[in-house]
């Protein structure tokens, strides 16, 4: 069967890559019959270290997941702008607090294109580490023009006017 | 059978949330067989009021529904730029004017940002309520782009193309 | 069978209405397998004269079709320019010259909207019709908005990557 | 079987023709039953030189095919910004530096549209080729829009999205 489709935009520069890629809601059936979001969708980023020239290592991937309003953030910078999340994947838990993630977006100094970087502290591993990526206007672009497009799919939008205005038509 | 799908964006802050979704419009089919639209789309905003924290009480929502025309003003609203419309649920029956909505979108003093408020004035009841939920530039964004994606759809434009299209082709 | 939908959005003023909906190509197969575009899209604008209070003559409907770059032309209009379009509806037949369309966009003096005209000169018939709808800046972001969404369609671009996206999966 | 559908857009002017048109990812099944991208989409630029008024060589077409992150640059592209991509047909193989092409796109002096550029540099056969298309700021602006539109769907995003959804729905 189809186990779905991977299609990153990904990005590789000298010290890191990054690929971006939207990961659609899952939606559950209430007894009423209507379909509700049961997992909402993000834009996942995916920040991959450089162990070489034109070598990345995979397995030391680090992930940040965008929620549809810091979509929103992303797609309204301005040229001169830049933005910050924080998050903590285990936020509610008992493990709240030992793992720290932040994504900041920031304008080059020259004033075209944004560095952006991730950083992840492990309080309990007493770990640090710091991935960031260059990207230039041309793949800035890319990815604000992409997550434009896809920000109504991670809401789940899509979904709402297929099915609804088969059901109507019939 | 399926009933629809739920999908709403919503903003919950300290003393009330926004939700916002997309009615799509329904269409009804004539002797020559042409579909025309029978009821038209609209974009639903719903209001909740709190009552505690992070508590909300979704029997007391207020609605507003956003006409494709006053969905071209939220989406070409500029930074600085406020907007706000009035509809009379009743309008052009016995009861026009017991029931007066009126919703605004006003930039927030530092610039960043908008409040979006919905009053609701009964005088039959000779009761009066205020929503006011305040936006972020982000969480506008999200608004401005999936109401931009939406508006094609709710004005049935989409149903237009696919149809069409999948009758040439055959 | 399915004879199509009808979706315009129209705006209705004081001395006409303008309606405007996208007509999408249609396609013709050739020998090889390729389907070519046979007829160009458009995007259809529809000027009705008004004949009293809310009430429209739609027998004396005036149509100008917008080609996709005239389209273009629209979607990128500035606030303060204008554009102005020229159609004979014979054009390289024998009755070339006898009927001249022309269709203009404004901006209001006052910055905000636009006045859309269309000056129809009947060189046979000896007449000269002139239909003027003002468009508030709410209603051309409409316009705009659904144009840009409808452009790649009547391009025929949506065709292209629903039939060639589903070959290539199977 | 459909063998696909043509539907480019073309400029003719009296030099050259140039037609844009999307060219979408194929993709390939993976053992674990993913689908992933085998061949990249991109956007692909035919140039065709002139041979007489309204006539055009097509037997001597050159192509250009944009990559989604020079499609971005493209598309993020000011009124008075330029741009120039370099390709070399062979790359990474014995031939890597016999043919060099280039594409420029550059703003009018007059401030209104772009001229765009293809220079085919065959160092084996000694010849040089440069075909330039003047397009007005309405035929840049269908180009910028329909690209716009086509780049998620040259990422293979649209795809992701159907296919995953009906997924999830089921």
């Amino acid at each position: 069967g189809i186990k779905g489709i991977a299609a990153p935009y990904t990005v590789f520069k000298g010290k890191a890559a990054l690929s971006v890629t939207p990961i659609l809601p899952t939606f559950t059936k209430l007894d009423s019959g209507l379909h509700v979001v049961e997992r909402r969708g993000v834009m996942m980023l995916k920040f991959i270290p450089a162990i070489g020239e034109r070598k990345y290592d995979w397995e030391k991937k680090q992930l940040f997941a965008l929620s549809p309003t810091e979509v929103g953030s992303l797609i309204s910078l301005g040229a001169s702008d830049s933005c910050e999340f924080f998050h903590d994947p285990s936020m509610l838990s008992s493990n709240a607090g030992q793992v720290r993630k932040s994504l900041s977006i920031k304008p080059h100094s020259t004033g075209s294109g944004y560095m952006i970087s991730l950083t992840v502290v492990n309080n309990v591993e007493k770990s640090r580490d710091n991935l960031s990526v260059p990207f230039t206007t041309a793949e800035f672009a890319v990815v604000k023009t992409a997550c434009s497009y896809a920000l109504p799919h991670i809401l789940g939008w899509d979904r709402l006017t297929d099915k609804v205005a088969r059901g109507h038509a019939s």
